[in-house]
């Protein structure tokens, strides 16, 4: 159990920033005990009314592409440049990291993770993508309410929890490498299409050529893709994080997504959305929970599975089967 | 209720591939009657055996790419040339079309609606997505029994029916207009990147020269691409059901796309997949349904969601508070 203290305290002092009692909350949203997650809810429905005024930015790309040092980066700069204060949630289900401790983060981005205007908080430990998302989401109203304007989740491309932070986020942003299309060979189908932008990284030294042949390849291709309803057409930019270029473009690009759905109403609409999308998340996964860990189910489960990907009864058959048990 | 007859008529006549008889199996299909339900899942089961030999074919692109005359000339192709017999199903959950009556259809594609050797069923009507795709997904088990070997699965490409119709098929073909890029604004982000095949239509008469940059274009984006977990690269086919050209090396693509994944084992692996996936899919809609038709839950979600909606709740408080109800 979670040291503990009364709603009012975690929700006075995540008001006046503090950080220690802000990562306790976090770890209380964590946490699995049905009193812990009971005081969690009571704390964020009273934050509530002081969330929603960050900018929120999935970052994604693939394991090489520099996410961490783009990340260090672009966190500096938000923060020397635009006087923002950042913070810095990870999604990634598969990370062995442990919900404790933040070292392997701290190590990442060492200047980042010693900036005060900066929070980094890594993935929870052994938990499902679902479970993972529903942390973060909860984690970014926390740290809203702690005071932090941007808030960045990144995810490392490979997997579902794209679809997840696309749902979280204002503002997607892919990282690529300029070559010869092997760049986004850890990368899942759909992602492109997802992003509102594209930054080729290491522009710089050799690779600075390379990487402007990629961008206008890139922006050509992106024509050839069916448009957003938000009416923003998105845009590739470059970026060294070594040579530290190109990064107030990409703050600049984000600036005028937002002017841009802010007037035309897309960006309030597209955070409603979400908010629903997450309650039909969450009932869907309660009810799924629920059935799969029934002990009759899990009993037949098997079995049928293996039925049916064999082909030797149908999915709707089976369906039918299971949930007559249940 | 449909007219009916015994389990061993059905499945005797579907084997001996009776169209009147496979026509209303399809309907039984379709019936929301439970005594219906269960005689339609008998009669499949008893099929299952004989199902899964076809080759299962997705099309999709926005109105006025010529979705229809397409298919009529590809059906005819396959009939003719290949010695196929091919059924045509839709999925267009918004279709206002009469689940009895395959009048619109016949009228779109007479010449093949004619042919002995085709079978077109238009989408049952008055359904929702999930109830469409259901019924589509068992209907291509009959008409599979029944002996069609190439079954097409015709869907709008503006909604959510792609998704449910890739996850049926083993090849997923987009049809696109050559133009700068406007033929894709009635086209789900999402799909470019899950097609397996782009064919440019109407490349004929003052149109070809266009057709053909198109099609290097979508070629040349399809490399930046995240590549296929098949190996396989999608291709870019020019095709005009006008003059005819074209039709021949469409098939003959996804004549390699089978030999490649079947070698490979990706063919096999994919459609257990998809089977594993509709039998999820299924519990999950059950359970929703009944979450969703549940009348506490009915009476109480209307404001909790315009709560969710506003910013006053949580996602998640409110799941809980509706999950308790439940």
């Amino acid at each position: 159990m979670v040291k503990r203290f009364y709603v009012d305290q975690y929700v006075d002092r995540i008001l006046a920033g503090d950080r220690v009692v802000l990562s306790r909350a976090i770890t209380l949203v964590e946490s699995t005990l049905p009193s812990d997650q009971e005081l969690a809810q009571s704390v964020i429905n009273r934050l509530l009314p002081h969330t929603g005024n960050s900018v929120r930015l999935g970052i994604t790309g693939s394991p090489g592409v520099g996410k961490s040092t783009f990340i260090e980066a672009f966190g500096n700069y938000l923060i020397q440049q635009q006087n923002k204060k950042v913070a810095v949630l990870a999604v990634d289900p598969t990370s062995q990291r442990s919900g404790g401790s933040i070292l392997g983060d701290k190590t990442r981005m060492a200047s980042l993770a010693n900036n005060p205007a900066a929070y980094i908080r890594p993935s929870p430990a052994g938990k499902s993508l679902g479970g993972v998302a529903r942390n973060t989401r909860e984690a970014l109203l926390l740290c809203e309410a702690a005071g932090f304007n941007v808030i960045i989740i990144e995810t490392v491309g490979v997997g579902q929890s794209e679809t997840a932070v696309h749902s979280m986020v204002d503002f997607f942003l892919l990282l690529l490498l300029a070559g010869a299309g092997d760049e986004l060979q850890g990368i899942k189908k759909g992602i492109m299409e997802m992003a509102d932008g594209l930054t080729i990284t290491k522009a710089d030294g050799d690779n600075l050529q390379k990487a402007k042949s990629a961008r206008a390849e890139y922006q050509h291709a992106l024509h050839l893709f069916p448009s957003n309803p938000s009416g923003w057409n998105p845009r590739v930019t470059l970026c060294s994080a070594l040579e530290n270029t190109g990064i107030d473009a990409i703050w600049q690009m984000m600036q005028e997504y937002l002017t841009l759905t802010q007037n035309s109403g897309h960006f309030e609409r597209k955070r409603k959305e979400q908010n629903l999308h997450w309650l039909h998340q969450t009932i869907r996964h309660a009810l799924e929970e629920k059935f799969f860990n029934n002990k009759l189910i899990q009993e037949k489960l098997p079995n049928l599975e293996k039925g049916v990907a064999e082909g030797q009864i149908t999915p709707f058959k089976a369906a039918n089967d299971l949930l007559k048990l249940f």
